[in-house]
């Protein structure tokens, strides 16, 4: 969907310096952009291929402008006014309004004549699929699910009974929602399997990224908030409940019964213990192990980078001894 | 399923404090438990919601007997009380016996008349499926496979060729048992695929949770004994051997080839190493890596728990050159 | 596919020490192998199971050909060996020719005559599927996907739009390749979806382990080399660039933007960081986090390994305060 840089700096609240007449009919990145494309600069890892870059213009903040040699559009936040350009170049595609003829439904659904079911869906009973929500092929839909409007499932996306989902909620391929937690009591040597009785809430603008999953809780439901962002391969536990506007980086685990904050960032393959609380505003950094509760928010890690192996077997054998090491440091200090 | 208090005392083994016939209809916790319904207390994080419950009876131990406002169940293990009373009041529910119409099989197959087969459902040649069990929509089942009794495929699993399910099996939806293992031999640069000529044993009474995929042996079979249970997003390399009720949380990683014993507990983010041998009853706590063989019992660890970013970036410095900095010390100290 | 010694000599490129017209018709492991089958020993923890294997032959170095009871294959490589005669005693299986009547098509595709498309498979439009190619049962093809010759995807994977497979690649179950990429902007609180409009290109002779997830680009393709060979349950961010014949173990995530050289082998459940470079010919142990760019070729290396527990407990907490007891120390010592 093209648009001319005047109408571009409207949608982006980016100020233009240059011609608001040029026509942008794709974007792409500072080193592939072309005449008729537009790019942007937001990462100063990338600074120096702005000067020759061959764009028709670039999204790039005030201190970057000097250096640009085509059309300007400048933001204080250019990646955000790429987002928003972005999202108007490129709309969501319309999606047809129609049901496949190898869907296979349950009783008792209720599903809005402008959704669109695709093929190889299965629906249990009593499933409600809301106004222009999208049902991808291989999904499958157990009883007494209610999906929200405007709600995306790409692609075999399993949701377990009494799952529901909010509005605008993209679902993306293989996720899981509401899969039993892993509840189980000890009897003697063996484990007895604890009913999963609660289910799974997803709210409003939530996204969910591949091969997640979300467990449903043992009693009261496992609660995702509104806008927040869960990437792939991400595991939540039964009874977690995530705060609004929460980004979840991808391969994170969360343990059950944990609650965390609003807007909090939590980076890749993280691990959060279960019965934990995290405040609001917390960010955790990639890798990190989080045991115990966090009670302010800050930035917190605990993932170690890697050495030279050679360095890092000496360091390790230090480090299975370093209480031992300092007692006997400290003893001969004194 | 409702029941009285005095059914759920004999079911239990719990002692019952108070009013016999008094009916439950639902399980609840104690924050949100009304009139008719029964909760639980086994977590010291939760006692302080005890004396305010509105719950009709509370399963609790000896020692919160005393602040129990309501009809008491009291057992030296409450949380296996609550499991067993939980069984009872939410039984599985009654499966279909049926052979959905979209289902598709190949030749050779034997599928008892009480199994039920979902909608979109594929089966190899020569597969057999025992009485009671149950194989959700989307599940995919290669040749030669063999399902035991009362076993349940919940939705979109797949099972590779040659695989063995004992009873009662419970696989939650996108798990993969079979796929290939990761067999590869070097030659100059590339690498070499090496058949995966193995197959996958799963025994009796065990559960795997969504996404966990278990590959299929090189030359024998992968082996996960009986009463094992396993969390989401688990993965289990060719050629392990999991001993009889381990338990594994979610997100673990078991190299191949290893020996994990019996009754081993095994936390969540867990790496373990290929070709390493744990004996029965270890206990790995949450986000340790096992690099060597572990030969006693006992509780292992080697996660590091987040600390302020700052902080934690001096102490990384100092992590990188532990034994370059304990030598100097060490030398200053003679 | 049975075979004399004297073949599979031929085959392998490893020296024959025995009988060349016995006939081999299995695979099998030292201790458990039979007359008329063969056996390997390449890792010396199974040296001990030689002197009494009853296998007809044996691959193995010259090393241990002194005490091998049987008929030998000597070679100085004999895992490699064992690979080249594996594949020849274990051919893969010939595929049937031909498309399942519930497969359902969009408009557009080009479907090779020789192609396999298996029961409840769903293509969208505008798909080139070329000769020789498996679309096993349940998978999800959607538009413009163009999948090479003699590809594999085993069962229940989707293939989002655009992506291009190369020759000779297998998907195995529940892989998701050319998912949406985190790509987040936040504006106040909430976060805006950046449309991820670049594809995945995965080229020949790549195999991709169950429940991996490889996420499209956000501009540009993310793309995967020739030969590159990754286990299961990895995630590949958006823009990843990983090179030729690299293998990658299972549970491994790779951030955003990162660029991987060529023939590197990445252990499991490593995490990297996204928007760096790691050089040609690394090598990185199971467990460890990268967080930086790697220069030079080499092993590296950051994961812990389990101690005891109390022993863990006492290191962690001197780890948390490591910088301040290093300080102190010095202090004291001058």
């Amino acid at each position: 969907m093209p648009a001319s840089l005047g109408e571009l700096s409207q949608i982006s609240g980016a100020r233009l310096e240059g011609d608001a007449g040029c026509i942008i009919n794709a974007l792409n990145t500072l080193k592939l952009a072309k005449d008729g494309e537009i790019s942007f600069l937001s990462n100063r890892h990338y600074a120096h291929q702005l000067p020759q870059t061959n764009a028709s213009a670039v999204i790039l903040s005030e201190d970057d402008f000097k250096n640009c040699p085509t059309n300007s559009l400048v933001s204080e936040t250019p990646y955000l006014a790429y987002a928003k350009i972005a999202n108007h170049l490129y709309p969501s595609t319309e999606l047809p309004e129609y049901i496949d003829e190898s869907a296979v439904f349950g009783s008792e659904c209720s599903i809005d004549d402008s959704a669109s079911i695709s093929a190889n869906v299965v629906v249990g009973n009593n499933v409600v699929i809301r106004s222009g929500s999208y049902i991808g092929p291989g999904c499958v839909i157990e009883d007494n699910v209610e999906i929200g409007e405007n709600t995306s499932l790409v692609a075999n996306v399993t949701l377990c009974h009494d799952v529901v989902l909010g509005k605008n909620v993209i679902l993306h391929p293989g996720v899981v929602i509401g899969a039993d937690g892993f509840g189980l009591a000890q009897e003697k040597d063996q484990w007895i399997k604890i009913p999963q009785i609660g289910s799974v809430k997803i709210s409003d603008n939530v996204e969910v990224g591949a091969n997640s999953t979300i467990d449903r809780g043992a009693i009261e439901a496992t609660i995702i908030g509104p806008g927040v962002k869960i990437d792939n391969q991400v595991q939540i536990g039964h009874n977690v409940v995530v705060g609004e506007n929460t980004a979840i980086a991808g391969c994170t685990a969360i343990g059950g019964s944990s609650v965390i904050g609003k807007r909090c960032m939590i980076g890749g393959a993280v691990a959060i213990n279960g019965h934990i609380e995290i405040v609001d505003d917390v960010i955790i950094t990639a890798m990190s192990g989080v045991a115990n509760s966090i009670k302010s928010p800050g930035v917190y890690s605990s993932g170690l980078p890697v050495t030279d192996n050679r360095i890092w077997r000496r360091n390790v054998i230090r480090f299975k001894k370093l209480d031992e090491i300092i007692k006997k440091i400290m003893s001969r200090l004194e």
